[in-house]
């Protein structure tokens, strides 16, 4: 088996000791609060990682896109959430044949898409469960208020093909969540409709979900491999990400600055989350700041290293952000003991639709 | 043949007519001051674009990374400039192999690199020519003064199984590029050493590069479908924009929010270089505002437009930059007149070493 350092850069490798303990870590934290939880796929694309987070106990999958249904439900995942509205008659055609073969439920924010899956699946004589997606402080989708969440589920109660199943917000925040699910849940209930599952999602907050009463399942994504987003959030460690690309040192052009093999299409360009513009960790220089980036370049500053980094020196960089930079990359190569064990292709990626 | 307006979105198409005239444009320009025009690949990572360049007058291609090159040279592209420092066993070997198939040609900035691509070459039985990457300006790779660049010129002259072969820089600008590159031609010249090649390159100032005089070579990528980075940078127009992402409304969550079909993983989290914050630009609604990304959501502001998008309506996004979004996808559907013509596979994609 080869050997990390044997390896060309930039590659994306995996520790698959750290990743298995974060998926056990996950599953017992749901399990300990009584949360169903339901990983997003978005993080690895890559079914053979989804069927770790089953066998750990997870309940079902999270989808982002249809296109990344269709991958794992040929992979044979058969209970997948979508919680994104889908529209228009050949995403409604392909939802109806997926619903076919494999339990699926799918979140909308708006009548109109819930009067397309309607007619969709009466239609095709199905039953697809909706849930409501909430804006609960993150502005973006999802209905507004309480009371459009009520007023919406009315409705796919009364149109066919649908059934009102609850409730989802991403991401969960500790703020502005709570006050909004508990009110849409009493409302919910003086009107006879019950929202069986309450859907909240996102790694930063995982570890105080369990603090909201209404929230009945989790969504997390990033946990499985970690990334310099949770890093900076507290959420994990060092020891905890799993994701770590490795790359080398092709130039240093001054005293201050080194240059890696990789930018923008293999890091991905998104910024932190939490501080401005800085693209990744470097494990073995922590004092380096990656200040840049183009598309096969990261601009390192190491002003701040005591001792820097030479022409052809390897360095591990954890990403940003994982999910995006799994999405850029053909394959993911699992490690352990530093040996290479396995190679995982990233099946859902490449699939925008 | 299916018309654009029946295409199911996101989905990236190129217009076909708008290519070929940006093509003939920029080869016109380069052939009207007599610049080599070798085109930069990295945009659309496509042999078939790469083939109408080279059939309108380019006289070879440029390629960032040596798997790009290994698949246009697979496609029998045979004159490939690969301007980035290739480092280590593994990446020699591969381009030692490259080498003996067609004619490559490598931009180093250090002596350790040049002299790695020595002893591969020299092993090899090969000659490859060698250019030195200069900084004029851009404060990433190459070396900083004309004084380095004589030194390492004389280097590559010394050492066997390379040949100095000229300068190149990224990207050419009218200020600082001049000076330092007139600096570096007259001191090679009185150390004896002919820059035989003086490569410029980048798209947004492409139209004033002969002012340059000792630029020999242009090279550019963006030019062939243009971006809302060109459009900022004046230097093209929305009728010479060829890349358009078809979209989608899902969501109008309050009125002055839509949100598209796409973020992240569709449009890349490139800014916008001369704007801040900003993810493409839709054609229907010039009022309106990307103003913010996630991996699958498009954020806009519709607040400054007089009618408004509703939920299912379709839009045309010209994305910031069109190389990182071309990367993200697994095809490009080229369209005339409104119908889709053909799909090219963007076969060089997912290929980061």
């Amino acid at each position: 088996m080869p050997r990390v350092e044997d390896l060309e850069t930039p590659i994306v490798t995996v520790d698959l000791d750290i990743m298995a303990a974060n998926i056990r870590k996950m599953q017992a934290y749901c399990d300990a609060h009584g949360l169903r939880f339901r990983p997003h796929i978005k993080t690895h694309k890559t079914p053979e990682i989804g069927r770790l987070q089953l066998e750990a106990g997870a309940q079902g999958i999270t989808c982002q896109k249809l296109g990344e249904a269709e991958v794992f439900a040929d992979a044979g995942f058969d209970d997948i959430f979508i919680p994104y509205n889908l529209i228009g008659p050949a995403k409604l055609a392909r939802l109806t044949a997926l619903a076919r073969r494999c339990r699926v439920s799918v979140a909308v924010d708006s009548a109109p898409v819930a009067q397309g899956i309607s007619e969709a699946a009466a239609a095709a004589g199905l039953e697809v469960p909706l849930l409501i997606e909430c804006d609960t402080g993150a502005g973006r989708t999802g209905v507004q208020t309480p009371a459009q969440a009520l007023v919406l589920a009315q409705e796919i109660d009364r149109i066919p093909g649908v059934r009102f199943a609850g409730l989802m917000t991403f991401p969960t925040n500790l703020e502005t969540t709570p006050p909004f699910l508990a009110e849409a849940v009493a409302l919910l209930g003086a009107a006879g409709l019950e929202a069986e599952t309450v859907s909240g999602g996102g790694t930063p907050q995982t570890w105080r979900v369990h603090e909201i009463p209404q929230i009945t399942e989790h969504r997390a994504g990033t946990y499985v491999f970690n990334d310099s987003n949770t890093l900076a959030a507290g959420t994990a460690t060092l020891d905890e990400c799993a994701m770590r690309v490795l790359m080398t040192v092709v130039s240093r052009p001054t005293a201050e600055r080194a240059i890696l093999d990789g930018g923008s299409k293999t890091l991905s360009a998104d910024r932190l989350l939490w501080r401005d513009a800085t693209y990744g960790t470097v494990v073995e220089y922590p004092e380096a700041v990656i200040y840049g980036y183009s598309e096969e370049h990261a601009n390192v500053d190491v002003s701040a290293c005591v001792r820097k980094p030479v022409v052809g020196e390897r360095v591990t960089v954890i990403p940003n952000h994982c999910c995006t930079v799994a999405n850029l990359h053909n394959e993911l190569l699992g490690v352990r003991g530093g040996e290479v064990e396995l190679t995982w292709r990233v099946r859902a990626r490449g699939l925008v639709r």
